[in-house]
């Protein structure tokens, strides 16, 4: 990993070495979720989806959990203090999973506000939770703080070398199993899982993010020349709510030319709908994104193209597919 | 494909030559749908799901269905008048499904008190649907009635060596998928799809037929000796509702060896539940008895055994999973 550098000194190069790395870091503590051929789409080709969702804790955020407190103890980060992140979603509970299946202590931040039901599965999983401040940047904070006082490695829940590289292992998969393809299709918040694909698939196929006009943070990005803030709404924002995209997204999409398409809310709602229906899955709304680029026509394959749709998360409440 | 022969003198032998020929025949037609390993059970070996909720009409019986309608084709059996079958439920929509794919007209008998919407589902597969008779025998009667008027091809849900064929392609998938396993964990209504599965693995792998204490078709017809009526109740009657095991199906059952574990409704409910809650995964009331069999501890599986469930459908609104 050469280090491209940003302001506050990070590293910010995340390559298909370190993938390969977090591949054999996450091995037997994640799973290698399957992939599901699909009825190809006019004009031929391939699709395939990256059944995601039956990852471990409902979304890919444990193979960065896990990619995260390995390497924070093969470089001596980790201490006795363990781990602290801050965040009441997915990251949270991969967080506390990946530490209860490493036997390290883990202290999440969530903000008051947080849902009891999210707070009760973290406490499931081991972890202390610390309840602060109305707004997810208040329990950040608080977090970073926290873990400047113990000595306890920060998870972020997504702009960070480790938990990028453990996000691309998907794509080091996804390959394998498809036995290639030209165009992976995928949903973008924060960028992690964008930006880890990306890497791990540099010069192999092409990378696309996929995300809600709610929720623009690649599009907005690459617009600026560098992640900026956008302000958030819709009904994916539980899971790609992330304000601007992370540093690490940001150079691995220019580096590697991802491209940013935009779906509606409508779209994720009928893409989720259309998966339902057609194949018996069901996704969260913010990962329902990648397919939506298909279903809305937003993204159309060549005649023969091999397509594949990631499919990265299902906590979600089924009730309205009934 | 040797006769055993029944009273009313239907061939009842099925065996791996049909299901290979069957293997051909659905080939494009249906989905090859994708297995995934699974977190092993205590002991080590290991666990793997056979998707095939995933399958064309949310079930398995799509690749009966397709297997019956191109034999019939084969054979001269199929005419202008095309298919013919009773059933409501997943039987018919998959023999609409087939029959349109083969651009084969088909008539669906159901009963009068049949739910809207299935009724509605089978229209728009292009299906002419006949609503005849208060029960399911009543609709079943007139459907064999018609059958023979117009020369159509009948369909039976379950107990006809094309439909038990079909099915066992699924067990042919799942050995190549898998690279081989000891047992095979298959839920039983009216026989079919177990009796194809063993078939398909006669001499490779154990298979262990699981049903509801509600609608013990396979555990009555072995301790009698013979198919005989049961009494169906229950969560999972709507799909595995059959008031008998098929002739087949039996005889398929003796001649390999197939046992019976009974699971009971509130095993069906946990075992539907934790699938949902650990891998985001949905599946009907009678998909989920191959896996209450081990959720339930009714399956023990020895150390280092290789153990396949199969979750055959998931026509179900999941709403109360949410």
């Amino acid at each position: 990993m050469t280090s491209a550098g940003t302001a506050d000194g990070r590293d910010t190069a995340v390559t298909r070495v370190d993938v390969d790395a977090a591949v054999a870091r996450i091995a037997g503590h994640v799973r290698r979720t399957p992939v599901s051929a699909a009825d190809p789409p006019a004009g031929g080709g391939a699709l395939w989806f990256k059944l995601e969702q039956l990852q471990q804790t409902g979304t890919f955020k444990a193979r960065g959990a896990v990619n995260r407190i390995r390497s924070a103890a093969e470089t001596g980060e980790l201490t006795a203090a363990g781990v602290v992140t801050a965040s009441g979603g997915n990251a949270g509970v991969a967080v506390a999973y990946a530490a209860a299946r490493l036997g390290v202590p883990a202290e999440i931040f969530v903000p008051t506000i947080s849902a009891p039901a999210k707070v009760r599965r973290l406490h499931a999983l081991g972890a202390t939770v610390v309840q602060v401040g109305r707004e997810y940047a208040e329990a950040y904070e608080a977090a970073t703080v926290r873990a400047d006082e113990t000595g306890a490695a920060f998870c972020h829940a997504y702009d960070q070398p480790a938990m990028v590289a453990g996000a691309g292992t998907l794509g080091v998969e996804l390959w394998e199993q498809t036995g290639g393809v030209d165009t992976v299709l995928v949903a973008v918040g924060g960028g992690g899982l964008m930006a880890g694909v990306a890497a791990a698939l540099d010069g192999l196929a092409r990378v696309v993010g996929v995300e809600p006009v709610g929720a623009p943070t690649l599009h907005a990005a690459l617009a600026a020349g560098g992640p900026t803030d956008v302000t958030v709404s819709g009904v994916a924002a539980d899971s790609l709510g992330a304000r601007r995209l992370g540093r690490i997204a940001f150079d691995v999409a220019v580096g590697c030319g991802v491209r940013s398409l935009l779906v509606g809310d409508d779209d994720l709602v009928a893409a989720r709908r259309w998966l339902w229906d057609r194949y018996r899955l069901v996704v969260e709304h913010g990962a329902a994104a990648a397919l939506a680029a298909l279903t809305a026509d937003v993204y159309r394959p060549e005649p023969g193209e091999r397509v594949a749709v990631v499919l990265c998360g299902a906590n979600t409440d089924p009730a309205d597919l009934g």
